[in-house]
C-alpha cells in the first residue's frame, strides 16, 4: 500500500476554494485524528471548533479516533470539552473501545477462557466493563507492588492464587504504573496460550511539547521475550478500521481521514481504502513528508481550519 | 564467525580419557558459564566442586563469566559459596563489573558528562563505586515512585531539579523495580546524548524452573522508542571479552570458553577467537543444537564432571 500512495500526488488545497470544494463534496463522514491536528498538548489550535461546525453543518459525520487507550470514550469526550470542542460519546473512537469490541464481538473465546488479564489504566476498564468482558489487572492495587521470591515460584508453578486458570487474552494498553511484576504475569499468561493484544503500539506518547514512554512501550518487553508480535487495535491497524465500519456502517469510498502523521494516520486511512486522506501541517509530519514521502496524502493543509476557506 | 564455526565437526569427549587429556592440555584458562554448567537454579551439579579443583590442580586459571548485573562480583561469590564453591572475587566476572571497567577505562567521556544514570540493582552500584565512576538512579528509592504530571513538565523541559546535565551514560541492567518514571528518565538521558549501555540484554532469566523477565527486557521498551540498540557488555558482546582479557592477560588461544548455551557462551568464546570452546548438556543446547547447528563448540560433554574421565 506504501507503494501504491507513493504514486500520489498530494494536492495542496490551503487557499484554494474551488480545491476546497471540490474535496469536501467527495465525502459523508471524516475521521479526525485528535492531537496535532485539532490541537496540540493543551493548547486547542485557532479555528478547530469553527471548523468541525462547518463540517456538521453541512452534514457531514464527524469521528474523533484516538489511540490514547488510557480513556474511556467518556473521559475523552470530557476531554474535547475542557478544551472546548462540543462534541458526544458516540462520536468517540478509542483504541480502548476498539480492544473491548475486538474482545467481546470478533474473538471466539472458549467457555472458560474469557477473562482478560489488563495492563492498562481505567480508560481500558471502562469500555471492558461496557461489553461485559471480565478482567483482571489494571488499575486493582494487588497489583501495584514489588515482586517477591514467592512470586516466582507461584507463577513458575501455575498456582492459582496468582495464576487466573481463565485467563484467555493479555490486553497491554499504556500503563503508568507498569512494573516487573505485571510484566512477569503477562508473559506467563501468553505463554499458557492466553491471545497477546495490544491497544496500540505507538512506542511514544506526546506530552509537555516533548514525547514518553507510549503503549508500544508496555508491549515491547513482551514482544522481545516471546518473539512474538501482538494484534494491535490502535491506528493505524486495520482492526480499528474494522471496528469503526462496523459501528458507522458508512461507504469507505465516501470517507476521509485526516491527520498528522504519515506513517499512522495516512497509512491508516490507505489501508483501509478510503477514498480520502487529508494530511495537515500542524503535527509530526512535514511538507517533504506528505511530499515525497513513501506514504502521502491524497490531500494536504498547512492546518486544519484552512477547510474554512471552501467558503 | 557463526558460518565459520559450523565448518567445525565438535568432538564428543564423555568416556574418551585420552581425548580429554589432550583437550585439557591445550589450554591454561578456562572460562565458565555458570546456571546450566555448573548448577541449575539451587541445584549444584554432582561433581562440580571436584572438577573445578581438578582443574585448578593442573595449574589452570578458572574465570566465572555470568550475565547476572544484579549482584556484585563479592555478592556473587557469596553466591558460589552457598552453593558450595570456593571461589574469589578475582575469578569473578560480571556484566556489572565488565560494565564499570568499559565506562572507567574505556569510555572517553567528556569532564562535565561523567555521571551514570543507572536502571538496576545494587550489584551495579557496587561495581561503579569500585571503579569510582559517579551515577544517580538504581536503588534510590527517590526513582521508585508513580510518575506525576509534574515531572512530564519537568523532564521535558530538562529542569535541573530532575534532569541532572552532568549524566553521560545510561547503564540498563535488570531491575526489579522497573517503572514509568525510570523508562521516561533513561530515554530523555539518551534523546539529550548520553551513552545507551546494557550490561546485558538477555531478554529472559530463569527462575524457578521458568523464566522471567531479563534485563533485555528493561532496554526493550528504549530499543523501541529511540529506534537505538544499546552496546551491550554482557556474553555474547567482545566488549565482555576485551574486558576480561584486559585483567586476566592471557593468550587466546590458550583459553577455553565452557557453556551450555550455543548461541550466547558459544558464540561468545568463537567470535572472540578463543583456542576452544566446550559445550555441555545440562542446560539450554541439546546435542543436536552443538552437532548440526549454526553455531558448533570444538567439543562437547554430556555433563561438565566427565573432565574428571581424563584421570
Amino acid at each position: 500500500m506504501a507503494q501504491e500512495s507513493s504514486q500520489i500526488t498530494p494536492r495542496y488545497l490551503t487557499g484554494d476554494k474551488a480545491g476546497l470544494q471540490e474535496f469536501l463534496a467527495k465525502f459523508d463522514v471524516f475521521l479526525f485524528d485528535c492531537d496535532g491536528v485539532l490541537w496540540s498538548g493543551d493548547h486547542l489550535f485557532p479555528g478547530t471548533v469553527d471548523t468541525l461546525e462547518l463540517l456538521r453543518n453541512n452534514g457531514k459525520q464527524v469521528v474523533f479516533v484516538t489511540n490514547n487507550s488510557t480513556k474511556s470514550r467518556a473521559d475523552y469526550r470530557k476531554k474535547l470539552e475542557s478544551l472546548g470542542i462540543p462534541s458526544t460519546v458516540e462520536e468517540i473512537f478509542s483504541s480502548s473501545y476498539s480492544s473491548s469490541i475486538y474482545i467481546s464481538r470478533i474473538l471466539q473465546l472458549p467457555e472458560n477462557k474469557r477473562k482478560v488479564y489488563v495492563i492498562g489504566e481505567t480508560g481500558i476498564e471502562q469500555e471492558l466493563r461496557s461489553e461485559n468482558v471480565p478482567f483482571i489487572g489494571g488499575t486493582d492495587p494487588a497489583y501495584r507492588r514489588d515482586v517477591t521470591p514467592d512470586d516466582y515460584k507461584k507463577i513458575a508453578a501455575g498456582d492459582e492464587s496468582i495464576i487466573d486458570p481463565e485467563v484467555g487474552v493479555v490486553l497491554v494498553g499504556l500503563d503508568f504504573h507498569m512494573n516487573y511484576l505485571k510484566m512477569a504475569l503477562a508473559y506467563h499468561y501468553i505463554r499458557r496460550g492466553a491471545v497477546f493484544l495490544a491497544t496500540n503500539i505507538d512506542s511514544t506518547l506526546p506530552s509537555s511539547g516533548s514525547l514518553f514512554p507510549g503503549a508500544g512501550s508496555m508491549s515491547a518487553p513482551l514482544i522481545m521475550m516471546l518473539n512474538k508480535e501482538p494484534i494491535a487495535l490502535g491506528k493505524p491497524s486495520q482492526a480499528m478500521m474494522d471496528s469503526i465500519e462496523g459501528k458507522f456502517k458508512f461507504d469507505r469510498s465516501r470517507a476521509c481521514m485526516v491527520g498528522d502523521r504519515a506513517n499512522t494516520d495516512i497509512r491508516f486511512g490507505l489501508e483501509g481504502k478510503l477514498g480520502g486522506t487529508l494530511g495537515v501541517l500542524t503535527g509530526v509530519s512535514s511538507r517533504e513528508d506528505f511530499v515525497s514521502g513513501d506514504v502521502r496524502p491524497h490531500a494536504y493543509l498547512d492546518k486544519l481550519s484552512d477547510l474554512l476557506g471552501s467558503e
